[in-house]
């Protein structure tokens, strides 16, 4: 029965800085760094073989997934990598720190983009130099699949379709190691654990601490938790 | 019309104490790691955009990978991994340094299997802890294929099945880079320049200094360069 283990990336510049990120290419700090390590510890005293990892195509979670294979004597499993694993992508609130956002568009406002299911903030120009379209990493990708902005929805809409057609399959041969970002996770534990748009506004998953699921055959989750259990925070109930 | 860069690994702990390394997973040295990102900024600096890379399941090559890759800004493109990539399997002789190589076995015989094209040293034992078949990261590979030891003869036979499949394929996609081992990379070079047994003993690639190979559309060699000149070491001629 195949082993599930989320990793979300450490802090990097801009969470340091408190920007909006999405898509832009942030590399991980220092204490990023650390965390990534510390994560790839934690994985390797829980004595899990892992059969292939996943990850975006941003810096800051491909990173936190090579630190953590170093640490976990690992560094020769497969990896893949895709954009649909990457952050939600914040439209035309890329940049910007929550000051300036609360200034420009009201704290209301920033609330309901930060806190609902479906409302994305306003697009990004497609002239706007971080625009995807502008990135050769992009080129591959159909244009009108990269996101101007993107709410969690429309996040996980893009998300669950690799989900199906490379994770699932995947897992159908072994255990999985994911490392990627806040909101691509979410997609993927809403999901899985089957809940509704309030309950996966309430899911926060905590940098650096692998959230380590257990699947039954139906790739069902039969148990969750939080490698430091120090750092955990509030789990999705197991619905049967 | 593709391009192709070959990429020898940084130096490890055991280069730098001299021993035979093979296939034991040795991890860069701080300058190894500094070799791997020198390479990378040579290659930024050349402004090729690749489009597959290439490494072993070695953490030395796989790391050099990773760290040309995050100074070339290129952390997303996509890797594969192979065993057959791997450096040239040292036999019995797996572990030793040189003077305890020449006191057990002679200057002679030691000069006999570092220099011969076809000449493998001694077995390792299937019981030798360093043996392959107790590394977890050669659980899939089938056990007839997994060396006891191995001349550059039999690394070629092994490596180029691999680049007729899996490497030729991308090069018909775009430019690849590769990060392997001196043995793994001379199979390569051998194959294609159409070198014969006792030219590719001529061949030494350094660590760290991208060969730069440009391929016709029948990927055949129109030119060859070190990307730092002046570590250069004579490249093979192009047969017409």
């Amino acid at each position: 029965m195949p082993k599930l283990a989320l990793i979300r990336h450490g802090q990097s510049q801009w969470n340091l800085e408190n920007r909006f990120t999405g898509w832009v290419d942030v590399d991980l700090t220092p204490e990023g760094e650390n965390q990534a390590s510390q994560a790839g510890a934690l994985l390797k005293a829980a004595e899990i073989k892992f059969s292939h990892a996943f990850t975006s195509y941003q810096t800051r979670a491909i990173r936190t997934l090579w630190l953590a294979l170093r640490e976990m004597n690992a560094c020769y499993l497969p990896e893949s990598k895709s954009w649909r694993l990457n952050e939600r992508h914040y439209g035309a609130l890329t940049g910007l720190d929550k000051a300036e956002t609360a200034k420009k568009h009201g704290d209301e406002q920033v609330k309901i983009w930060r806190r609902s299911y479906d409302i994305a903030p306003p697009p990004l120009a497609k002239t706007d130099p971080n625009h995807p379209s502008h990135d050769l990493r992009y080129a591959d990708v159909s244009p009108a699949d990269l996101p101007d902005s993107e709410s969690l929805k429309m996040t996980l809409e893009r998300v669950i379709p690799y989900w199906e057609r490379a994770i699932v399959p995947a897992l159908h041969g072994g255990n999985v190691l994911i490392a990627a970002h806040g909101n691509s996770l979410r997609a993927i534990v809403k999901h899985l654990f089957g809940l509704d748009e309030d309950e996966i506004m309430q899911v926060e998953i905590p940098t650096g601490n692998p959230l380590l699921i257990d699947l039954d055959d139906n790739l069902k989750p039969t148990s969750a938790k939080y490698l430091d259990e120090a750092r955990a925070s509030p789990l999705p109930e197991i619905k049967s």
